[in-house]
């Protein structure tokens, strides 16, 4: 078995020759991928199966086991989306500026691969083929190193695109997938700056604080959403009922959805009653500030109260967290306060109003009149997403293809000197 | 005095309110700072005396005591280079893309300012001025962590930068210098990521490990520069020479110069004397690989031998790594293998080694038939310069005042739901 250091070297020469290849080659290697990975089904079947039995000896939830399982439905939905990305335009080589200098010497500015990228994740199988053919198509070299639930999969999975790769004439070790799947290996990973460009933390808030710390790897921080909405007290309620019920209940888990809602004073003995009538029957629980848990049980709906501690929270789940505000200025300041810079959201008919939201709240995506859901590299029109930045650096919000891309000033002349 | 939290929890309030401020706001601001400069020159030459006398007194060399000195001329030039930014177009609020959803929701995404932007440095004192003026016209608050040698002069610059922009109704927290020059304020600024937002390190390379190794604030690596130049068997000499000697002579002390020379074989003999007579009246003193050295030396040309650590190192003065190589494949691989990916050229007339050099060298800047000395915000067209980024992530190569910020998106629509 290579260490983490021999990985990142050899990861760094196949990116050297992988950023040299022309879209026609690399798609043509997400093709085999794609087809390698179905007609490898029922071996892939079987390393996830070894993943099952293990994870029902260690007593694993039944939802987490589900995350983990593939069956040949799953697979060929796995190699419908890298024959997507390989329809999408390459993000590699495009001018995206330049001019003539007064001394006549031409510059231009083109995208590159980044070189290596890494990941550190916990989730599904899938993030093993995804993370790797987004990385390829964007000329970058990737170092996988997933969780240790799920590594007789990731094992059969980088072996087979490896293979498919290699028989296209790239070098196999642009996908490299770390076995080690201790601590030691991630801290090793996270110190490869010699080697790796760039390395997203995919996983909990833990993992995430970890890598901050110890990493000298340049991070982008993904996927934290403590979201907000804020129902102005000009706000159409039915429209707002419908935002929130939305933001909330069509997919709880996802950083996207709203964990926090807050509601105009003046509304809000009209508004939280209505609310919680449609939240009700997917059994939302609300945590509430004090007033709004006495306007909702004076209406007879039980609620709980929130602690300090709810605003905080990315419940990712079925609950939301309720408070009452004098107004606009106090539902911004508690954004700036407690938001996770994900998305948040303003329902109101008040035009001044919402441009002092867009302009006051300092997240990735802000929202009028639309629910939060729509934070996503698909629905922004960016193709594939490969996470959803929360910090400012490189790429915020959604992010594609493109923001796997660095670039290059070339600088044509016949002697120019300064 | 403040902790560096308290400074950090100030910057990001003040920042708030930055960030919503017009362009007109932040120009009147601008010119603003560079009148008060200029009243108080007399000021801030009493402070920097006191800087002057404690670095005679230490024994520090005449040359960095140079840097140090401030006087009229260079406080008017320091003045000057504020209103010039007063005048470069406002990086944020700009419109940087944006569609209607097939939904009717309009998605717009707009230039932000970064929020809080950290420098550690241990240069000049305009340095101080230059790097609050950049910030502030971004609509980012800045925290200063400059050099002990420079801390007087440094404090009144804050003091009457501070003075100016709270005279035109802007938060002074805007700019924050760290009055406490010891390791451990450089440390806490480091870790300050719930307050600051990106963190550049200008100076040595001691200085730019320590933060890579400790920060867990986003940093950009900026200032490195061991760049080359290959001379190709198919270059015009006379060109060749002119490049060379522009690159290593006209400013040898500054990241773009050439600090490496690779010559093809077939050629070696013709060019180096050339080359060494070229340069001799610059007194530089050539590094050279045993090939280079016997012909120089054949020639009656005096040099001495290269070490290993020769091809490390950027010298940012006047000596010259030499090398003679097979052809473009070795100079490449030697530039891949030593170079800090700033600057490097090729000299030839042959058009496909021009375009293999371009896609073959990963630098922020290449170069055909051109010197080295151009990687610069001003020549590239972006105003201003902040640095030279050396990595890939965010920015790459000269940084202008558009690398000072982030983006959000502002989706806008009438009750959309997913």
């Amino acid at each position: 078995m290579d260490t983490v250091t021999e990985l990142g070297k050899k990861a760094k020469a196949a990116a050297t020759v992988l950023g040299l290849a022309n879209t026609g080659q690399k798609n043509r290697a997400l093709e085999a991928i794609a087809l390698a990975l179905e007609s490898n089904a029922a071996k892939i079947l079987e390393a996830n199966a070894e993943d099952l039995d293990k994870a029902a000896e260690n007593g694993v939830p039944e939802a987490m086991r589900d995350r983990l399982m593939l069956n040949r439905e799953r697979i060929g939905d796995i190699a419908q989306a890298v024959r997507e990305v390989a329809r999408l335009g390459d993000p590699v080589g495009r001018i995206i500026g330049g001019h003539t200098a007064p001394n006549g010497m031409t510059i231009t500015k083109q995208t590159v691969p980044l070189g290596v990228v890494a990941m550190i994740y916990e989730s599904r199988p899938n993030v093993t083929v995804d993370g790797a053919v987004l990385c390829l198509k964007s000329g970058n070299a990737c170092i996988l190193r997933g969780g240790k639930e799920a590594i007789h999969s990731n094992l059969a999975l980088a072996a087979i695109m490896r293979g498919a790769i290699e028989k296209e004439g790239l070098p196999p070790d642009c996908i490299q997938l770390i076995e080690d799947t201790s601590r030691e290996s991630a801290s090793a990973l996270m110190k490869l700056d010699d080697y790796v460009n760039l390395l997203f933390p995919r996983g909990g808030k833990g993992l995430i604080r970890s890598v901050l710390e110890n990493s000298t790897v340049p991070v982008i921080e993904t996927g934290a959403g403590n979201c907000h909405i804020y129902v102005d007290n000009e706000a159409d309620l039915t429209m707002a009922v419908n935002i929130l019920h939305n933001a909330k209940t069509s997919r709880p888990s996802v950083c996207n959805a709203v964990e926090t809602l807050l509601v105009h004073e003046e509304i809000a003995a009209d508004f939280l009653p209505a609310a919680a009538l449609a939240l009700a029957p997917s059994n939302v629980e609300l945590r509430c500030c004090p007033r709004s848990l006495r306007i909702l049980s004076d209406s007879g709906i039980s609620a709980v109260p929130a602690h300090d501690s709810d605003w905080d929270e990315e419940y990712d789940d079925l609950i939301l967290a309720v408070k009452t505000v004098s107004g606009i200025d106090e539902a911004i300041a508690h954004i700036g306060r407690y938001s996770t810079k994900n998305s948040e959201a303003i329902v109101t008919s008040n035009l001044e109003k919402a441009e002092r939201f867009c302009a006051g709240v300092d997240s990735a995506a802000v929202y009028v009149n639309v629910s939060t859901r729509f934070t996503d590299g698909g629905e922004f029109g960016l193709g594939a997403e490969i996470g959803i930045s929360t910090q400012k650096l490189h790429a915020r919000g959604p992010m594609g293809l493109e923001h796997l891309t660095s670039y290059k000033y070339l600088v044509r002349g016949n002697g120019q000197v300064r």
